[in-house]
């Protein structure tokens, strides 16, 4: 059996009670090392489960998964996943690798970053879809997810931003002299995030956003020194949140008040806060 | 402080390794136990956590919200909520009574039915805004939620539809005899839901799905005896799908192929769910 558990999306102890169970009993234990960090490492999980850990990276899942699910039709496989298997990142491909080779799988359901971001006290029920956000360079800045915000900003919705992570990519540079050297690991801020947001706005122009538009930071949901910022894009600009993972949310028009009264209290500035309310006419829609 | 601790989607197991620990050291322990329902009763709970669990009504929580919060400034209070505690039902208003009376509240995280239902193989990207659907009864029919799905479908997103539950609701006609009796719980299923939505359609008449529309109806995210099953609108509300929580999703036209390979696996008939696919444009957006 293959099990897919999310780990939830703070620390060792947000795996549920089920999950723990599988983990400790399974043959091998992959963790999927890409796409989203824990806030502790690879060690202190070990330790927690009193289990060797394996790391999987992109290439092992994507391109060796037959290493993974190896054998799996007659041991048990567990394949750890920060948040849930199928939240932000799915892993349906793994699952219909599995299918093909007769092999069952099932999963154990966590909290995601997806519904996790709940805790700004913004409705789950008034967000449009997701983006993400890439990492812009001089060259390369992709602006295909403005068309999916303006689709949720025309409804009033909410939007959940997804802030890029560079985890194990090969250096380029080192790449064009024939070495394989990882570059250090890089996670995108909410400030990172908001700038790019006004630098996209300022190219397209179609004034879906502006520097006054309303944003929820959120920097490591779930854990105990999770942060919550909210603020105008050219407030969260400048914000500092600590350590990774940070998300941002855009906020709809269709806003209600008790979503307000929820989140300014974690205003940088309330008095510009409920000016850029107003301003705005959020809880108009 | 007032813990308000997310216990997942199935059973006793599905709570956080976190959330256990909090709630077997709390002074006091709630249950949130109208919004939803565990697959398991209280007695089970109780006998895991080695507790006595408080069942607290949605009387106790919107107008009784004091008695929870009673000393919660000095000793740890636990409000347990089933799936995430800011997920489907947000306990903001909780969070902002404790504030109020200077009381810290601190949340963990679970899987909610929001991002559980990633389970269909659905990508949660491509998912626009969810809607409730309510029992209908003769004389009453809201249709509100059918402006929010075209909304939806417009932009090719797919809609995640939660089904009413109606647990220790008052007996009408007990009530105007002047007694307090309860009727006896009730859960919406899939086939319902999808017959509500054919009804809903036949009066709006804007063509915003069909019989043939397709939906996958998902029962039970997370326990050992899951099912999802997938087809159009027209067999799904004749589709039996077993004892509760059920939810169904209203499938996008912007829909992947690998979206499309994961769920056909469900369908209640492949060649129909082929031909519908391809006659309602699934994919092409």
């Amino acid at each position: 059996m293959l099990y897919l558990v999310g780990l939830g999306l703070a620390d060792e102890t947000d795996i549920t009670v089920r999950g723990l169970e599988i983990v400790k009993k399974a043959e091998r234990v992959y963790l999927e090392a890409y796409t989203a960090i824990l806030l502790v490492d690879k060690e202190k999980l070990e330790a927690f489960y009193g289990r060797p850990v394996i790391e999987a990276d992109r290439e092992k899942v994507e391109s060796g998964s037959d290493e993974i699910l190896a054998d799996a039709d007659k041991v048990d496989v567990a394949f750890l996943v920060v948040g849930d298997p199928f939240g932000a990142t799915t892993h349906t491909d793994l699952v219909l690798r599995a299918r093909e080779l007769g092999i069952e799988s099932k999963v154990i359901p966590n909290a995601s970053i997806m519904s996790g971001i709940g805790c700004t006290g913004l409705q789950l029920y008034n967000f449009g879809q997701t983006v993400s956000m890439v990492f812009f360079t001089e060259n390369w800045k992709p602006s295909s997810y403005y068309d999916r915000v303006k689709e949720n900003v025309q409804l009033g919705l909410h939007t959940l931003v997804l802030l890029d992570i560079k985890v194990k990519e090969p250096s380029l540079e080192n790449m064009a002299r024939g070495r394989l050297v990882y570059e250090p690991p890089r996670f995108m801020t909410v400030a990172q995030c908001a700038s790019q947001m006004l630098e996209t706005e300022e190219e397209r122009q179609e004034g879906v956003w502006g520097p006054d538009s309303l944003a929820v930071g959120a920097a490591r949901v779930g854990a105990a020194d999770q942060k919550l910022v909210a603020g105008t894009l050219k407030e969260l600009a400048e914000v500092e949140m600590g350590r990774p993972l940070h998300s941002l949310v855009l906020i709809g028009k269709r806003a209600h008040d008790l979503e307000k009264d929820y989140i300014r209290e974690f205003a940088v500035d309330q008095a510009t806060f409920d000016a850029s309310w107003q301003k705005g006419g959020y809880g108009t829609m």
